[in-house]
C-alpha cells in the first residue's frame, strides 16, 4: 500500500477541532502532519504561527485544509498552491466569486488539485434524495433554513464583516444541496436582504429562485429564531413530496422516515479529496457562492433592528 | 451573395436610438425587419407591444437584439431563444450573472447563438492597447470613470432598482475594458459601495481589484460629477504610460496621442453578431457582471445624502 499524503491544516477553530481532526484521524490515505494557527496548535504536532511559515518548515507536506474565515483565504491558498501543495477550502471557498476563478485557473497553471467543498452536499439524505429525483419531475422546492446565529456563532466577528456572508454563511449549505439535487442550473430571480442597522451582512433573506425554465425554488433564511432549529428542504414532484430535514441528514418520501444517519459530512469530504489528488483532479462548483453574489446584486435590502452579540 | 439575415429589435429607448438604430443601417448583412416596444414603434417598420407577440407574428425572423432594461430581459431572451432565434444583448446582459449562465446554458441546447456584448470594448483605442500591452508588464492600472447622472440617465427609474446596478451601470463599460486589456483573471478584493438613502444602488463606489497575482487596479466610479466628465484607464507599465481616455475613443502613450477616433462601437458589435451566427457561436463573457456582483457581495456599504432626479 502506498504511503499516506501528508498534509497541513490551517485554522483551528470551531469547525476543525469539531470536524476536520476526527474526519482527518479517520481517513487513513491521508495523515495529519503539522499545524498553522495564529493562537493555538496541538500538542501532538508541529505548530505554526502562519500558512508562511508552515509551507518553509515543511517542504515534504503535499496537501493543505484551509479552515479558516473566507475573507483571507485567498492569500492562504494562492501561497500553498505557487508551493505545489494540494489545496482544500472550507465553505464559502472565498470572499468573492472572481477570487475563487482566479484560484482555479492557478491551481491550473500549478498542476495541483483544488477541492472547494460544501460539506452539506455530503449529508446522509443529499445521494439518495438525488437518486429519487432523477425519475420525477420537481415542482416546486421550499427552503426554511432557520436559526440562533448567538448559539452558532458566539462571537464570530468575521462573519459580520464584509465577505463573512451574515446569514448566508449557513444559508449558503441550502443552497449547495439544491443545486446538487437539481439537474438544472439554478438561476436568482429576486432577493430580499435584511441587514440589522449596526450589521454590514444579513442577519435574514428571502430568495426566489427559478431551475431551468419553471421550477420554482424559495428559500427563507433567518438567524434570529429560538428554540427549535430548522434546517429543511421540501421538493414537491409530480410524484411523492421528498423532505430533507435536520440539514439534509434525515429524509422523508411522502411523510415517512426513510433515513437518518449520524453526520459522516467531514470524512466523505477527506475521501473525496484523496480521490482527487489519486486522479489529479479539481473540484470547484461555485453554483452556491454564484446565487449568493447574485442576491446582494440583486436584492432589495431593508434595515431592521440592530443586532448585539 | 447570400440574403442578410432578419432582425427583430426590442426596446425602443434612448440607446436603441441613438445606437443600435444607425448601427444596423449601416450593417449590410442584418436587416431590421421589426421592433417591439411597449410604448413607440418606427413608422416605416412592422412594430409590436411586446416580443411575445413579435415572435408570434415573424415567424421568419432569424435574429433578435434586447435593448430593454437588464430587469425584464431574461424572460425576453429565453422566449426568443426557446423559439429558435439568435439573440444579442445589450450589456449588463441581465440582472444577476446566474440568470446569464442559465441563458447561456439554453442557447445551447437550443443551437442558437448568444451575444453578450460590451460595447466599451470596441472602443477605438481598445484593440491597439491590448496589442500594445502585449509586449509589457502592467505594474498597476488606475480607473476613473465619473460622470453625472442627471445628465446621462434623466427619470430612468430602472437603473436605481435592484438589478439595476447604479454607478456600476457605466462603471461596468471600464470593467468590460479592462478585462479585455489584460490576459490574467482579474479578481475583487475590497469594495465600498454608497448608496444614497433613499435608493437602492450605489451613486458611487471604490474597487480594489488584482490581476494575475500582483496587477494592482483602482477603481473609482462616481455619479456626482457635474462639469467636465472623466471616462479614463491608466496604465502605468514597465515601459510606456498607456491611458485611454474619452471611455477608450482616445489612447495616450506617455501622454501623447496615438488614436482619437469616431465612435463606431455598435457596428463593430452587429459585425461581431453576424460573424457569430454564420459560425454558429456564441460570446458570453461574464467577467465585468461578474466584478460587479462580487462588489456587492464583498462591498461594504456606506449610506449617503438621499438623491432625487
Amino acid at each position: 500500500m502506498s504511503q499516506p499524503i501528508s498534509l497541513g491544516l490551517v485554522g483551528l477553530g470551531v469547525i476543525a477541532r469539531a470536524q476536520h481532526l476526527p474526519a482527518l484521524k479517520a481517513t487513513p490515505g491521508l495523515r495529519l502532519a503539522a499545524i498553522a494557527s495564529r493562537n493555538a496548535g496541538l500538542e501532538t504536532l508541529p505548530s505554526y504561527p502562519d500558512i508562511a511559515a508552515l509551507l518553509d518548515a515543511e517542504p515534504d507536506l503535499q496537501a493543505i485544509s484551509l479552515c479558516t474565515p473566507p475573507q483571507g483565504r485567498f492569500a492562504q491558498a494562492a501561497a500553498a498552491i505557487a508551493a505545489g501543495r494540494h489545496v482544500m477550502l472550507e465553505k464559502p471557498p472565498g470572499a468573492s466569486v472572481s477570487e475563487v476563478q482566479a484560484l482555479s485557473a492557478l491551481a491550473r497553471a500549478c498542476g495541483v488539485s483544488l477541492f472547494a467543498t460544501w460539506h452539506s452536499r455530503e449529508a446522509a439524505a443529499v445521494a439518495q434524495a438525488r437518486e429519487m429525483l432523477a425519475d420525477l419531475e420537481v415542482r416546486s422546492v421550499e427552503i426554511r433554513w432557520m436559526e440562533d446565529v448567538r448559539h452558532w456563532h458566539p462571537g464570530q466577528d468575521w462573519i459580520w464583516q464584509p465577505g463573512g456572508l451574515g446569514v448566508f454563511d449557513p444559508g449558503i449549505n441550502a443552497l449547495s444541496i439544491v443545486t446538487r439535487l437539481l439537474r438544472d442550473p439554478v438561476r436568482l430571480t429576486r432577493a430580499h436582504l435584511e441587514l440589522p442597522e449596526n450589521r454590514q451582512a444579513p442577519i435574514a433573506a428571502q430568495l426566489d429562485m427559478v431551475a431551468g425554465l419553471q421550477t420554482r425554488i424559495r428559500a427563507q433564511f433567518d438567524w434570529r429564531q429560538t428554540g427549535k432549529q430548522t434546517w429543511e428542504i421540501v421538493l414537491r414532484t409530480d410524484g411523492p413530496e421528498i423532505a430533507l430535514r435536520e440539514g439534509g441528514a434525515r429524509l422523508e418520501v411522502d411523510g415517512e422516515a426513510r433515513i437518518s444517519a449520524p453526520d459522516q459530512e467531514y470524512r466523505a469530504l477527506y475521501a473525496r479529496f484523496e480521490q482527487l489528488i489519486a486522479r489529479g483532479e479539481s473540484d470547484v462548483d461555485l453554483a452556491p457562492l454564484q446565487l449568493v453574489a447574485d442576491a446582494f446584486l440583486l436584492g432589495e435590502q431593508t434595515r431592521v433592528a440592530a443586532f448585539h452579540d
